[in-house]
């Protein structure tokens, strides 16, 4: 069950194009392209015709026309072919979905159109865009669930015992993190001053001593966590040899035990060393590649006994917890409504 | 669920010999070989002393040994050894089915034998062994439901779109079907006069000019589309450069997601011509691969979404529907009929 | 469903070290390794924090460190350090299981720990620890139930079909056996005076007449079937070409569908020549191939129809049916005593 009212990123933006992109998002599977004036276009994956995936048809000019029996619908849904048959139902259309183009990603709204919200949107985000910014973004698949993703990001202890040859050091798990959960604001914080660099700090700006590292985490439900990383010289927080990027993650559900993992790492320093670019994303990758083995191995437990049948809790599982009480209310929420319009509807009726 | 009171092509008859095979039929597990002297003979795949496979035994003249336990059966079930034991209880025998050797195919009866009735046979399959044709056989799995080929075979607009390389051409998308549905007959023509021919038929054919293109489809419940297929050159109907052909399409369930698609490609032109014989059955098993890459996709849907759930239908969807409701009147006769039994003997009983 | 309040082999001894082993074993995860004073331990391969198996971690001196967030545990199970955390909560601990090498094999208590009881171990697979014999055990992996294992090793007559190139001969299959069943004593006494040698038999022992074959079966509850097996040339006990040994046979359940077939075969000739050793192993691995095979396929089948759905037995089916039995016994009698516990629970809380 996944929320449905919510943006999701679909894609890259550099992944959509004239070919046709076919993915699982939250369940639903969607067929992306865009049309010859360069228009993002996402449709459910499935001819109503016979439920054949469009995916599996081709464009023709800015229609898709599906692969089986020649049905073709424009980009807003509508059918605009029907071989064979003289005049076309109305009714006879393929499902769209709104999507919105943002910061090099592709996002997408997979519930009611009419309660879209552009503010929904994670703004932090936008530093993939942002003048005095190098962006870079990427996305790997993830056979786990996207909460324990979010699990994963929310308590960066773990970096200095599966990723101590990237980004991890000691000071992350010795350094007790501080936790705020205000209403709907949930965020972690890690101070550690005069600690090791981790390896990747090293090779990326060229630490000789040790540093000030800051970590700040915050989550936006419902798959959204957002960390800011700072390193500095310790004792020298003017140095020009300083660390500073966002990592962006946009954990989208594709189904109950696998996530599509879009991430970003702006960064505001050596901007235009691309060498430098390079190196990083080879290391984020190989750092988030771990994670991938150590989720997967989570999954395959947690389908047979519950996470939340454990009986202790620590206080870094804190933000995790609260992250996972927003996801819940959100869906009641979703639930809650659809029963509503469920009983209006039959009010109507009667 | 499947019909069984029914015949289904278990095999092409130039795959049994002295060599075992198994095949799942409708759901049911079958091991299949001649005898001696060239008898086909199916019995359950499973031995009833443990349950192993006899398709890992091995044949001892014309009785099939367990390969577990070296308990053996003769054709017509009986337990003729049980190693170790004095005597063999009369009820230690292995459940055989009723086979039907014709037209280059074995026939197979799963349901009650007492029921067993030659004249539901689909008598077009007789083309394959009629003086002044050329037979051709052969076939390919496909894992999707039986019914979704059905619907495959029973509007071949299809053709236009996903079989252009081959058989495909424009006009059979651009002309309507009339079919007809009158009781038990389901039959689709559409004549094509003056189209272009397909590629295959060029090669097939050596038609330089347009033709005048014919199918009649008919449907056999639950599993058979026989179609008739005529090209002469437009306006020369009595040219010697012509196609005639029929494509008999056995559909035989193995498990609710997967089909042994038989088919007989018997021809009236041509008929010694080797080379072509080897090149149409290329050229058919391409096609019917596109089919297959097509109906897997359409498949992995249905199983999520039933098709059942479209709301739009088209005029080419009648045959197809009457098809299926064919089905479901068989399956519910032979429900009927299963429960009346049951009762029956309750009364008795009583 | 598993019986739990036994023993199970856990691991050949050889297998155990400073490398963390991942088994499951019963339906539960287990992660095993040696102290660095060589003491076997086992824990629940489920990290009490965040579930992520243990076996993904590393050994720091004797405690096992979790691989995500650096929780670690001493080997009785007491977590030793919680990184970020200022205390321990004492209810945060690792699962712990009894294990007791013996006769190089470790066997594991996967039960209440207070019933845990030494003599319920096999006895017999003492021999391969004592002097006089010469020891040999492996293990292979069977995707099938274990007690379709046990039904397999308590009716030899199998090996005239599935082992006629090493063990078998045809006088298993002919020789009725003679099954005792007296209260937990299951047997099955098989003689076979002047019978042919079979092939792993004349290579073992050098055989160059007919034998005086003898097998004698002993099951042990829940999954034990021990073998003794002596082979003597016809007329000639006393003859110094002779074959004696044991097959020791530890089918331990993995999960409802594969087992881990750990099996010894200590000999009591020509103790010291290793190159029969390597043959016989080589032999040994070979035949339990072959019952791989057929048992793997007889698993597929039973999973859809359950083997107790026969009509008919042997008297060769007296000793599975009679150990099937006492499994389910030992079930129902661990289902009573969990029902009791809980009942007296709720007692002492009103």
């Amino acid at each position: 069950m996944f929320v449905k009212n919510c943006w999701y990123v679909a894609a890259l933006a550099a992944e959509l194009g004239r070919t046709l992109l076919a993915r699982t998002i939250a369940g639903d599977p969607v067929v992306m392209y865009r049309t010859e004036a360069g228009l993002a276009v996402a449709m459910l994956d499935r001819c109503p015709h016979r439920l054949a995936p469009l995916s599996l048809g081709k464009l023709v000019g800015d229609s898709l026309e599906c692969g089986y029996h020649g049905v073709s619908f424009a980009p807003d849904g509508r059918c605009v072919r029907l071989p064979g048959e003289e005049r076309i139902p109305p009714q006879f259309c393929s499902k769209t979905f709104p999507l919105e183009e943002r910061w090099g990603f592709v996002w997408i709204w997979l519930g009611d159109p009419a309660l879209r919200d552009d503010s929904m949107l994670p703004q932090d985000f936008r530093f993939q865009d942002e003048p005095g910014w190098c962006p870079m973004s990427d996305h790997i698949h993830v056979s786990a669930h996207y909460e324990l993703l979010v699990d994963n990001l929310l308590d960066l202890s773990h970096e200095a015992f599966l990723h101590m040859n990237t980004i991890g050091n000691t000071a992350v798990a010795e350094t007790p993190a501080r936790t705020t959960l205000d209403g709907d604001r949930v965020e972690v914080l890690r101070e550690m001053p005069d600690c090791t660099p981790p390896k990747l700090f090293v090779k990326a700006a060229g630490f000789d001593s040790n540093i000030d590292r800051y970590q700040r985490l915050s989550y936006k439900s419902p798959c959204y966590v957002i960390i800011e990383v700072r390193a500095t010289p310790t004792g020298r927080p003017d140095d020009p040899t300083r660390l500073i990027w966002w990592v962006l993650n946009a954990l989208t559900p594709e189904t109950e035990s696998t996530t599509n993992y879009f991430w970003g790492l702006p960064r505001q320093f050596r901007q235009d060393d691309t060498a430098l670019t390079d190196m990083l994303r080879a290391g984020i990758t190989r750092t988030f590649e771990e994670d991938r083995q150590m989720l997967e191995a989570q999954q395959r437990v947690v389908v047979q006994v519950p996470l939340d049948s454990r009986t202790v809790y620590t206080r870094a599982d804190q933000a995790p917890g609260r992250a996972r009480s927003m996801v819940a209310a959100m869906l009641a929420r979703e639930a809650r409504a659809a029963a509503q319009a469920t009983e209006k509807r039959s009010d109507e009726a009667a």
